[in-house]
């Protein structure tokens, strides 16, 4: 695999599968994991793979949109984790035929400012 | 331009740019935006340009990754107003060289849960 966007959809399946053998073969051994919200970051493939073993609960990811080009890639994905159920998203980047990079976002439900009613429905 | 990586490059410019009538010709008559955090949702051209248009306060809109097939879009984009500096995503539909739908994430701050200290570093 040498696009991201192949990349990126064996992702997303080996997670789902819980295949750490084979999420760890589509990662450079220096990948670099940020959640831009947390200000987190993971250093390293094997730091990378335990952090998902190590994920608690019965989590599941399902593919929405998988886009990609020779550098960059990208995952919308429907998180379901007991009550929660959330669209979320991750950004990719690839180097190689390996993803070097995984930046992760969790958008959370939030009130909408007030001010735009007469242009929005609620749903 | 009829893929969608281009007609998102042009979003975030026009965007950035207040080219309304520009923006506009982007647009499907009968686009659909969506906020699913908020489960706010606009329908029609002329609102989500007013919305658009309307939105208060001297905002930026930088993109960092650009991606796109003949069906759907992504970007990832700095967004910069007032104190808020954050990044934000846009997924978006096209169909016959227009955007037909755009989802926007805005993912803010949050902390992080506890039990993975050993595997992450903070910025």
């Amino acid at each position: 695999m040498t696009d991201a966007k192949a990349l990126v959809a064996a992702f997303a399946d080996r997670l789902e599968r819980r295949d750490w053998d084979g999420l760890a073969e589509l990662l450079d051994p220096d990948v670099v994991y940020e959640l831009p919200q947390t200000r987190e970051r993971i250093r390293g493939r094997d730091r990378y793979v335990q952090f998902n073993a190590e994920y608690p609960g019965d989590w599941h990811v399902e593919p929405r949109v998988v886009l990609g080009d020779d550098h960059d890639g990208s995952l919308l994905f429907r998180w379901r984790l007991d009550d929660e159920d959330l669209l979320a998203i991750a950004f990719f980047e690839v180097a190689d035929g390996r993803i070097t990079k995984v930046t992760d976002f969790w958008p959370e439900p939030y009130e909408p400012p007030t001010g735009r009613e007469h242009l929005v429905e609620r749903w």
